[in-house]
Formats: structure tokens, C-alpha cells, sequence
């Protein structure tokens, strides 16, 4: 017997055809004798109808009311979903937030998890029931409801898979595992049976958006094991786990485990830097206090004492604001002009076995070369290479990397 | 000061420009220094897409999760009235059933109210503030989410007006007050300033569907004034009353307050009943298990002994269960035939001022004689009389009643 928490996103919730589907997933892991809980999200589509009601009524909206708005749509699909799995004859029930309860922060529309109680899910199990929860939402401590941010969801299964002690945590969404890079740019790309929580953080930070990279933090932490499966086809997805597990999934390692591209950033370069001590941590104070999440970073001082030019990256989203923000600070400062670019991707090369390996950035580099491909900007992690580049190479370089670091299937017979 | 509840129905709250114009009115009423509470809907038509998802999924849905999820129509509107009236200035909070409490039975979509704890109110109104609360719905002794029934939230209000000690539940709805008859037949009904509770229950029971007849009982239980009136139009409504109260509102007192009529009745006729002991209880009593609403009853047994047909009316809604049911006991009670009419319609004239005036009812015979319009059946209350004839005679009955009982408006000048 084993205990399992299953998630599933708003396309697999997508109407009641789609939810007699889920049932039935469900109803085939309780009937294995599994101690199953569902975390449900609401119907594709409806968080954004909730979202947009609420921008209409006021601009500036209190978050503590868009949380009691927009935390209907898992309710909704949590009682659809208890309802049909009654419908089948079992033993189901939803319990929301504040029922649990599963106790959160006061920081609304952005709450945190402070803890679970499973009391009511243990008396649940003893009874041979399932229980069904709305992802994304909670009761903060003055008994308002809260919810965890958009895409909290997967958060909400994994916080409840460890504070339940779950055996393994499924999340099923719209695509059937974690792929080697993006298929729709590599046929041959190949669906991997692991991957660690850390190759998983990269991937998905850099744009591999298939789990929130929140909840796979809270994975890594708590070390639970995810599986990431597609809720329309039935066959193993792709295990997310710590490094010490990652070996039961008799996965060939390998030096690179995935190539990703990020078109959602924008470049930056202040002309004319002077070279003095303070200049660059001026430019970016302001910029760290409203919070934009500065990326690479290149600077090249010709000689001790001249000016420079200064290149970062910020979020597409964050490039208007930005600007402003370094307007502001452009006299005190001493730079000249201010030139952004959006037409740049970020291509990214993680892996583990990176680590033990220093040739990975130069092969990277030496294959982009060989195809033209000039390179803007470079970062690097323990388990991480990324470029920036022009972005009508996106699908270029993608292609050349993955078949650089081997990462192509064999032809299909 | 005065402490009002103010409700509004799902059409006052359908979509972004109905609540912000809902705003406005509440935010009037708080501004005349009036300590307000508003109960919501949910959107117009949003209630029955989500009834319609629950037997989707599963024909015979859970009571206690049909609640989780139509709970969340008013959830919603409670959160977009409390952001519209923010954006407003105003310190408006949503508090849903649970969190007040409003404490109802286990009895889910169809609970009664239990009681309502007013602390969090009065704390509210002490800090200048406006409580924002979902209609509908409460909060069962075990902690789960139950509602009222369909119309609940006439209900919800005139209970929490009832228990914060209100001066006045103002209904906001799609009409501008209760008329003397329906306005689409005839078009001199007059609006009327004030009514009683008795009254407007015999109103609603007999089809003019302005409040939920429930809520009506509710007010008269605690002498609570209910006023009626359009959201969309500025002007007094109907306020609904105490007979000890009805003065205040220095309507002139006429014998017939309205006329009512109710296209939902169908007839049935059992021929050749056996004049024995026990027959008419035998016919009734698996209607009654059933809870069907039998309402007008006719039976002539032309001599001692002798076999005669009885008649009486059920919601056209129970006609098939109801001839179903009495198709099991006719071996038992010995009638020949069940014959069904759902062409009939039930006329009413409904009035206080009937109680000490005996001819009210031949004179309605009386007028109905005179155009030819034959009577099935007949039923009297203390302050109602009611006829059952023909469909295709409603508008001509209820406009000849109208003015036979001197309630046409005089002509527009």
C-alpha cells in the first residue's frame, strides 16, 4: 500500500467529461489499495475570468478579496470532483482549505504554507476515503481565506504530499514527462524517466514551464518524490528526485539532461559606465528594491579607470519599469545612454553530471560558433550553461546543442 | 442612524458595471451615516451552470458537495462588491457564512438557519465599516459548507437582519415593488406602498414570485420591515410589514390588496370514487409521503353511498409522480379513471381587509359569471379566495377581478 498524493491541472479539469476522466484515474490508484488524496485546480480558463473580474472592479484591488474570488474555482472542480468519484461508488470527500486545514501566511494572493494538519486526512484514509483539496489555497491565521499565487497548485500537492508523509507525489498536467528540450523544436527530442530536483529548478527556470518551480523547491526540501504524467495518456512520466534516488530510475546519466530557451527576457547595456567604486551597485539598488530579478550580467572595463558599457537581462515583463527606475539614477551615476533589445532568447544547458565536468561551456560555445551564432552574454552555475543570443537562432542553436551533447533519440525504425 | 441589511438579487449583480452601480447605492446608504450590511447573489444564470455541473456529474449528486460548489456563486460577488466598494473609499470586508458563523442545520441545499453570531458585525459597524456577505449559505455544526435552497438569499438577509437587530432588510431586485396585479396584463396594477406579511405570502404562494415566500414567514416571525425595491431605478418600493405597522406607511385600507395568479397547477379528477370510509384518506395519504402539494380539493357525492369523482390540483411539476402514485392505490380505493388538465390556472384575490367582509367571494363568482368564465374549483382562506379555471381565461379574469375590486390605477392625465 502505498500513500499518494495526485494533482491535476486545469486542462485535465476542464469540464465534466475531463473530471470522469480524473475519477477515473483515481478510482484506479484507490483500487491498487493506495491511500489516495487529490489536489484539484480549477477549470482551464476560469482562475483568468476570476483575475480579470477582479481587475474590472477596482485597479488597485485588496488581495485578501481577489483571494476570496478567485479561491471559487477549486472549490467548484473540488466538489465536482467529490461528486463523480461518489458517482462511481467511492468514498469521497472535499475538503477545503479552512477545513483542513492548511494553514498559510497573511501575505494574500502570494501566501506561503505554514503547516497542514492531517487529522482529518488520517481519519479519511482509516476510513478507506479520499479526499479531494483545492490546490492554491488556504486559511491564514485571522481565518481568512488565502491563496499561494498563480500556479500554486502543484505547491499545494507537494506541501500536503510531505506533510502527509506521501510515498510519491503525481502531477498530472497536459504533457506526459519532462523532454530533453522543447519537441515542438526537436522532434527527437526524448522524454526522460528522471531527473533531479535541481536539473528540474534550471530547466523550468529557464523556461521548461511544466511544473511551478515553488513547489519543486519544497520537493528538494522535504525530498519527495514527484512524477510528472500526462492525465490524457496512460504510461509513466518522468520522475523528479533527489540526487541520491535519481539512480533507482536506472537512467543512463549523463553529462547534459535537457537544453531549454527563455524568449522572456530582455537585454539592457547602459552606455559609458564610468569606472569608479559604487557605479554598478547604483544601478542596481534600485532595481533589487522593486524586485526585478536581474539575470546575466556582462561588463568589460577596457582599462582601469575608463568608461564601460554595462549589460544585463530583466524580464520582458519588467523592461518598462526598469528603464524608468534607471532613468532615475542616470545622472547620479554618470552613464550615457540606455539601449534594450527584446529580440534576444536565453539557451540553457543543465545537467548534473555538469559538475564534474569542465569541457561542457567550451564545447557549448565552440558549437554556436560553428553555426554563426554570436553570443551576447554568458552565465554559468554548478548545473548550468546559458548564452544569450539573437532570438531568430532560437531553434538553431537549440537543435545544434541538443545533438552536441548527445541528447538526440535514435530514429525511429 | 439606522442599521440596515441591503440584499441584492443575482440580476443587480451581473457583471462588473451592475456591482459597481450596486456600490453606489450602498455606498449612499452608508454615507446617509446608516450602518449597512449587504447580502449578495450570486451573477444572474451562475447558480444554474453550476447546479447543471453537479448533475452532470453524477445524477444523484452529494447534497454536502453541491453545496462546496454552488457556494462559490455568491462567494465570488461577495469579493467584487467588497473590491468595487474599496476602490470606492469605502472599508467594506466580504465574510462568508463560515466566517461569521451563520450556523445552519446539517440539512444541505436546503438547511435552515440556526442562528448568526453577530460579533464580528458589531465590530465592523464600530470601526465605521461594511460587511459584505454571500446569501445562500451558512456553516453546518460539522464544520461543512450548506445552503438554503434555491432563493436562500432573501432568507440570508431578512435572518441576518433579524439577528443584528436591523431596522430594515431593504431587497433589492428586478422590479421596483409589489403591484396590485401582474403589469403585463393589465397595465393600470398600481404599485402598492405597503403590504403585510399574510398578504405578500399569499401573493407569493399564488405567483407573484417578488420574495421567497420563506423569507416573508422569517420577517413576520420577528416583525422585521422588509422593503422591495428596484436596483435599477430610484424610488421608494413596497415595504412589507406587520399588520401593527401597515399604517405607517398611510395606505388607504382596501377590502383587496391584489391579484394573483399561478399557471403551475394541474388538475386531476379521479371518477367513480367509492363513497366508503377511508377512500379520501387512501388517495391522499401517499401523496402527502411524497410531499406533494395538494392544494384545492372538490368532491360532490350526489347521494349517500354512490360513487362520485373527486378533484384537487398539484404543481404541474408533480403530475407524472402524483398519477404514478395513484395509479398504486386505485385497486385498493376503487376509482375508475384518473383524469389530468394542465390547461387551468389558479386566480386569487388576496387581502386583510377580506377578514371581516363575507362577500368578497360571491362577488368574484359573480364577475367571473358574467363573461362566461366556468369555476373547476374553489379555495378560501382568511385573506384569500382562489378559483381554478381555465388557462385561456387569465387574462381576462385577472383584468376583470382587477377592476371589480377598484384596484386600477386612475388613467394617466
Amino acid at each position: 500500500m502505498l500513500r499518494i498524493v495526485m494533482k491535476f491541472g486545469g486542462t485535465s479539469m476542464a469540464g465534466i467529461e475531463r473530471i470522469r476522466h480524473v475519477a477515473n484515474l483515481v478510482k484506479r490508484e484507490a483500487e491498487r489499495g493506495n491511500q489516495v488524496a487529490v489536489v484539484v485546480s480549477a477549470m482551464a480558463g476560469e482562475t483568468d475570468r476570476l483575475v480579470q473580474l477582479c481587475r474590472e472592479a477596482a485597479s488597485l484591488y485588496d488581495p485578501r478579496e481577489y483571494d476570496v474570488v478567485v479561491a471559487s474555482g477549486e472549490q467548484v472542480t473540488s466538489g465536482l470532483l467529490a461528486i463523480t468519484l461518489q458517482g462511481m461508488g467511492l468514498n469521497a470527500r472535499s475538503y477545503m482549505g479552512w477545513q483542513l486545514p492548511i494553514r498559510t501566511t497573511a501575505a494574500h494572493a502570494s501566501a506561503l504554507i505554514d503547516g497542514i494538519d492531517v487529522d482529518v486526512l488520517e481519519r479519511v484514509f482509516g476510513e478507506s476515503g479520499i479526499a479531494v483539496i483545492p490546490g492554491f489555497q488556504g486559511v491564514a491565521a485571522d481565518g481568512s481565506v488565502a491563496t499561494l499565487g498563480r500556479g500554486g497548485s502543484d505547491t499545494s500537492a507537494v506541501a500536503l504530499a510531505a506533510a502527509m508523509k506521501a510515498d510519491r507525489c503525481d502531477i498530472y498536467t497536459d504533457v506526459d514527462g519532462v523532454y530533453t528540450t522543447d519537441p515542438r523544436i526537436v522532434p527527437r527530442a526524448r522524454k526522460l524517466s528522471a531527473i533531479t530536483y535541481e536539473e528540474m529548478l534550471e530547466l523550468a527556470s529557464v523556461g521548461a514551464k511544466v511544473l511551478q518551480t515553488r513547489s519543486v523547491g519544497l520537493a528538494m526540501r522535504y525530498n519527495m518524490p514527484i512524477q510528472v504524467l500526462s492525465s490524457f495518456e496512460d504510461r509513466p512520466g518522468t520522475m523528479v528526485v533527489g540526487d541520491d534516488r535519481i539512480e533507482d530510475y536506472k537512467m543512463e546519466r549523463q553529462l547534459i539532461t535537457g537544453i531549454a530557451y527563455d524568449k522572456n527576457e530582455a537585454r539592457i547595456t547602459l552606455t559609458g559606465v564610468p569606472d569608479r567604486p559604487g557605479s554598478v551597485a547604483a544601478i542596481f539598488a534600485p532595481l533589487a528594491e522593486a524586485n526585478v530579478n536581474v539575470d546575466m550580467i556582462v561588463q568589460s572595463v577596457p582599462r582601469a579607470g575608463e568608461r564601460s558599457d554595462l549589460t544585463f537581462t530583466v524580464p520582458t515583463a519588467s523592461l518598462a519599469h526598469s528603464k524608468a527606475l534607471l532613468e532615475g539614477v542616470r545622472e547620479e551615476v554618470g552613464f550615457q545612454e540606455i539601449l534594450t533589445d527584446t529580440d534576444v532568447v536565453k539557451v540553457s544547458a543543465v545537467g548534473v553530471g555538469m559538475r564534474s565536468n569542465a569541457g561542457i561551456a567550451a564545447q557549448m560555445f565552440k558549437a554556436l560558433a560553428g553555426r554563426g551564432i554570436n553570443i551576447i552574454a554568458i552565465t554559468t552555475s554548478e548545473i548550468k550553461v546559458s548564452v544569450l543570443i539573437p532570438e531568430e537562432y532560437t531553434e538553431l542553436a537549440v537543435r545544434v546543442l541538443h545533438t552536441t551533447y548527445g541528447l538526440d533519440a535514435e530514429a525511429a525504425e
